[in-house]
């Protein structure tokens, strides 16, 4: 195998461990590799806190004069909450920088340049795709100022998502579901409508060992909601509710009694106006939305084109009935033309059930300048 | 790998030659091996045609004497259209018979214990799921005095078998299409619902070269379709009308002029009872039964519980819509705990859409006596 995609690859797994915790940064993986041998690694764990390539030139200290570093994306060369990479680089001595994706952040770019510049050897696009994928959140914000959408449903294999009376526990299994927490994970927030509250009333916490909970939304365009709910009552993980400028203002004050952030936001044929929302959640440092329903919720991402990747899990088991509810709800298209159709899309067996993953968006696609 | 396992693989190899031509005798391949080698190869070709046995045995010759035969299913020990292969086998001076599944069937069965009692060493059960998977459709019919059904269905991911608006062209790419045309070939018979052939207008052939027509089966039980459908004028297969017994004289006679046979069958729900549907094919040598749709159609076969086999294909969409035809109508069940549920399942990639298959009846299950 070609060394440098061998190395890559390593870079994309340490890269993965940040997963979760950097944003708004993107997770990156770095490796220093001296005559074959890897001689340090490392990954960017959090905000505010060094990057990867710093981690991995730390570790390889002295060895790093003269050596290759992968990196999985081109590294920063501006002074953000840390000084730009490119100058540990220099300063360590490395020889050769090897670049999967390009960094399309107007204020960091040009890294791949400057080092070039100062004399050292860059390589750029090695497992590019991969990279792109791996740090596609940030990507999606920085081309678009909104965040990367994933829309998550678990369903039988004929796409329902109860009976018709309602019955919905469980469709998938417990591997599956504990999948679903690992998007949860690595989400900076989960999104949900009010009837899923209402009806199922849940925590929208990540159950997984050493998780992180994302940010909770709740679609509740008049703050219909009882303040009952574990959302509101939880405190493990911060409450946002969105609602129109209408909502009664004494419901927001008890929202707020009880840390529930309030976010009043323009209509769109009377609901939330998602787009404003997205601005919103892009505002503040929300990056990745896990979208989880209902299927009206869904519709109307699917609708208005705002989903970016989709997780749909499904249990072995088939539910039928003209009247048992649908994973996706909202107007959908006339014609299949105008359908969200995925530009691939991968699949893998967890426990009895089945999950499909796939882009409407390419995360390479991001990356173009 | 046990030889055993080995030389029945290939057994199973030659038996899935066979699909689609032997009904209502089962398919069967089998292997005549001597010092580890393979001297003869065979399967079932044609119902009234030699057995498997008699192929291979043919072909090994001289070469049997002494050698070992592998047979996917016990020999029979019956005079049918053709002598039993337990002579046959006898005959050949056959020293040792490997058998995959048992057979169920109470006048054929007894070819193992007859070979044994001839001093024969006799084996059973190698591969016997794969083996009882081979000939299912048989088994089923076997065991149950009805068809093994099939239910199809082409959807989108969320479950979708077409835009609100009707359109379904194509929802599944053309390798999954092909796949299908391949199920019409191993079933004896395809069913589809009025509201299919009124508004599809389809031909329910198959389009594969050399492939097999299944027998055409339309529910309609007032007979109100008009004439004028490709499934009454095209004449590459036969067509089976089922309707209840009120349904007009004059439209039956019509009917029959084109070649086309009318069941009469009892009413239940005021919908063509598929009970005796299947009873009715049954006794026309009906082994199984490719179930296309539409939703009303599949509701009802899941409804009752008489589906054993699904292959659903999904095409890399998403639809949505809450007014988008679903894939299986019906009432469904009210607890998720008495919905259709598969013991297991496989999934595959077919070019740029997804198959998962799975049992409700697992077939090793019909081997029991």
């Amino acid at each position: 195998m070609n060394p440098d995609i061998y190395f890559m690859r390593i870079a994309l797994k340490e890269g993965r461990k940040g997963l979760g915790r950097t944003s708004p940064n993107p997770p990156v993986g770095a490796v220093v590799v001296k005559d074959g041998q890897i001689v340090g690694k490392g990954y960017h764990r959090l905000a505010g806190t060094p990057h990867a390539e710093v981690h991995a030139l730390r570790e390889a200290g002295e060895k790093a004069r003269g050596a290759t570093i992968y990196v999985t994306l081109e590294p920063c060369n501006h002074y953000g909450k840390t000084p730009p990479c490119t100058q540990a680089i220099l300063k360590a001595g490395i020889k050769r920088v090897v670049i999967g994706a390009r960094d399309p952040n107007p204020k960091a770019q040009g890294g791949a340049d400057f080092l070039r510049v100062n004399g050292l050897e860059v390589t750029t696009g090695i497992l590019a795709e991969e990279c792109a994928e791996l740090c596609r959140f940030f990507l999606k914000t920085v081309k678009e100022r909104r965040p990367w959408i994933i829309a998550k449903a678990a369903m039988s294999l004929d796409g329902r998502i109860a009976t018709r009376t309602g019955d919905s526990k469980w469709i998938t299994g417990e591997k599956a579901r504990r999948f679903g927490h690992r998007l949860r994970h690595i989400c900076d927030a989960i999104l949900v409508g009010k009837n899923t509250v209402l009806k199922d009333d849940p925590l929208l916490t990540c159950r997984l060992k050493g998780g992180k909970n994302p940010v909770r939304i709740i679609l509740d365009s008049k703050l219909s909601l009882p303040l009952d709910r574990q959302v509101f009552l939880n405190k493990e993980a911060q409450t946002v509710v969105a609602c129109n400028n209408e909502a009664p203002r004494n419901k927001e004050k008890e929202l707020k009694k009880l840390g529930v952030i309030v976010w009043r936001l323009p209509v769109e044929n009377s609901q939330v106006d998602l787009k404003a929302l997205l601005k919103r959640a892009f505002n503040q440092d929300i990056l990745s939305i896990l979208v989880e329903g209902g299927a009206e919720v869904h519709g109307s991402f699917f609708d208005q084109g705002l989903v970016d990747e989709i997780a749909f899990f499904y249990g072995p088991v088939i539910i039928g009935g003209k009247s048992s509810p649908c994973a996706i709800g909202g107007d959908g298209p006339a014609l299949l033309a105008q359908a969200s159709r995925l530009s691939k899309f991968s699949f893998k067996r967890l426990g009895d059930s089945l999950l499909v993953r796939g882009y409407l968006t390419e995360p390479i696609s991001l990356l173009s300048f």
